[in-house]
Order: structure tokens, then sequence, then C-alpha cells
């Protein structure tokens, strides 16, 4: 159980809060009809974490997502057909994850537990792009944190006791609402609670998650209104 | 007049978007009646910019402006016959930092602003001061930036290129929004749009100060609802 004294609810944000897999095969039903919208996605997304390492061990300097997701973007272009993408083209998609659609439950459910806890993003998402996301979403953040505010990446310590020092607190006054174990594990190490959100579909219909409850979280959710639901909002 | 292709709004805060002034002088005539809350208020912020130029000096090592204020909180008591405060009494006084209130017409302007407009605050004071001060004001910030994010404080060029860094934009895309010349000319320096906002009472009734217009500005406003005007919005 969370204690008492939470004051901060820090938010991942690609799968947590926001469907991208769901958002990227939509756009690319529309944009590009003749392509695996679904496998599509899974690829942009799993070159992904090797982009980010690439930055970590130092080949690659400090990086934002938006860069890295182009990076990914050009690689794998080829392997679908669309090599032939202009420029323009290639931002425009791009910046679909600027576009990101949140899950159903989650802007009326942000909005319930803003009137209790202050909710920051903590995303390796740039603060560009969590700012557009969300102005067109409508997501409800007090503050929009960032691996670019700490220059680090998740599950880097600086980053979840980043949150805690931005605000003054204790790590256990922070917790981290994550649907992925291994960002949960990295904020627990540093004394973060942790709240572990069930998405499923996640990678979509094809790729199903285990979503199994781990009992070293203190809260284990159906969604982001279960979590509202949890905290007495 | 602004450009076309303007996209972001930056608001400088304390003087421009809430009257520390006034919130200073109402906690001190409620918490310490004796005291001159007038001369109290400015006394706090004309310790503000040395303690600032301190840490550009390399005396101190970076500071965020809570424990500026502290430190010209600790240093000024005496003063005001105030020296008796305890820790707590000392640490709440402090946070009256982040209870300002909002000049009158600020909420309902930024509201109509946002709604054309990506508005972003950019400070000295530190995030989660911003924060709870947005939170408790209902300030709707699209994103806080701070001198925190950038590790330096304004004037420095890192500052006002970085909002423009920050959306990827030409420093021509930022307009800062300032009630301070000095801030407003930075801005212009890199590049930045500037709108000036009158705020003749900053200091309070006892110290007046010059709002003429000065032409090298984009926009000369009376208060934010003449900037929304102006902007269109």
């Amino acid at each position: 159980m969370p204690s008492a004294d939470l004051q901060v609810l820090a938010f991942d944000i690609f799968g947590t809060v926001v469907d991208w897999h769901g958002s990227i095969c939509q756009e690319m039903r529309i944009l590009y009809p003749g392509t695996d919208a679904d496998a599509f996605a899974n690829a942009w997304r799993d070159g992904y974490q090797p982009a980010m390492a690439r930055v970590r061990s130092g080949e690659l300097v400090w990086t934002l997502i938006d860069d890295l997701h182009r990076m990914v973007l050009d690689q794998i272009l080829p392997d679908f057909g669309l090599a032939h993408l202009t420029e323009p083209e290639r931002q425009h998609l791009n910046r679909v994850w600027h576009r990101l659609d949140p899950w159903p439950e989650a802007v009326a459910a942000l909005t319930r537990l803003k009137s209790k806890f202050t909710l920051v993003t903590l995303s390796n998402g740039n603060i560009g792009l969590l700012t557009a996301m969300a102005k067109r979403a409508g997501l409800p953040w007090d503050c929009i944190l960032s691996a670019e505010v700490f220059r680090a990446y998740k599950p880097d310590p600086a980053t979840y006791l980043g949150v805690a020092q931005v605000f003054a607190l204790e790590p256990a006054q922070v917790m981290l609402v994550a649907a992925h174990h291994d960002d949960l594990a990295g904020a627990r190490a540093c004394g973060l609670q942790t709240a572990y959100i069930e998405r499923p579909l996640e990678f979509g219909p094809m790729r199903p998650k285990d979503v199994s409850a781990q009992p070293v979280n203190n809260l284990h959710c159906k969604d982001l209104a279960d979590l509202a639901d949890r905290l007495g909002c």
C-alpha cells in the first residue's frame, strides 16, 4: 500500500499513458495503406532501447528522443518498402510520437488524481515532444519532467532521484507510475514508491504482454482509473 | 509587430505574471503585523540579483532560487526585528514565493493565449517553486521551463536560446513576455521577439516604476489581456 505522505506522482508516458502502438498503426494505415502497420510500429519501438544504449555507452553524444526516433525510422523504412519517403514526409512521420493518443481512461483519471497529487511526466521523451503531446491530447500535467532535464535516460538513478530533488521531497514521497517492470525496479532501487499499470495491448494484439502482478510494487492497477480509485481520488 | 510564425510565448514570472510585492505584504501583515511589510518585501527582492551574481561569478556553486531566497531572508530578518524566527517559521515564510498571487487579469488572459500559442514559463525561479505556484494559482502553462533546466540564470543566452531549442524552433518563433527591460534586451540579443508588460505597481505604491515604452520591443502592453488582444486571441 502507498504511504500517507505521498505527494508527487511521476508518470512514464509511452505505453503507460499513451497508446503508441495503436496511434502509429492508425496513422500508417492512412498515410501508407500498403504497409504492415502493426509490424512497423513494433519495429520502430524495438529500435528505441538499442539507440538509447548507444548514448549511454558514449558511442553517441547526448541525443533527444526525437532524433533517436528519426535515426531508427531511417533504418527501418527500407524494410517496409518506404525507402522513397522524402525529407518532409520523414519529418512529418517522425512527429507521430508528438501525436500519440492517450489510453481511453487516461485524461479523466489524471484529472481526478490532479486534485490530490502533483502530476509530472518522467519520460525519456524530450520536453518538446511531451509538451506537444500534452497540449494536443489534453493531458493535465502540473509539470513536464524528462530525461532531457536530468541529461540521463531512465533507468539512470539521476532521473528518479531528480524528481524528488526538484520538489525537495524524500524519494518515498514520490511514486513512479509505469507499465514496465524494469522502469519500476529502477525507481524502487532509489526509494520511490511504485505503481504498475497493466497495458496488455501495448504492443498490439499480435504481441500480447505478460501483465501478471509483481508483489514488489506498492500498487498493481488495471489502468489509471483503477489507480485513482486506489489512491482515494 | 510580431511576425506570423510566432509559436511559443515564454513568460517571465515574478512581477510579470504574479504580484510578488502585494502577495508578500499580505502574508507579512497577517503573520508579523508589526513589520513594515512594504519595505520588507522590497528588501527581500533587492537581495535577489546580488545573490544570483554570486552564483554567476562562481563564488557560489549552482543554487536554486528557493535557497537564494532563504539566504537573503536570513540576512534581512534582523533588520526588521525578526531575528527570533524559528527554523520552521523561516521555512514557511520562505515558501511565500510558492504562494504568490497572479495579477488580476493573468489567468483569464493566459487561458485565451493558450488557445493559439504554446505557453511556457522562463523564470529564474526553480521548477518546484513554479509548479507549486501554478497549481495553487491555476496558471495554465503548457510547460514549465526554468533556469534550473538550463543551469543558467537569465539573462544568460543559454536560457533564451534554450527555449527555442527545446521546441526545435528558430529564436524568432519565440516571444519573451516580461515586465523588465533588461530581461527583454537579453532575449532580443538572442533573436527572440519581445513584449513588454507594464506593471507600475510591481514594487508597491511607495516605489513607482517607469513603464514608458521602448520602441525596440515588438509589443508594449498594458497587461496580459492587452497582449492577448494584440496577438488576436
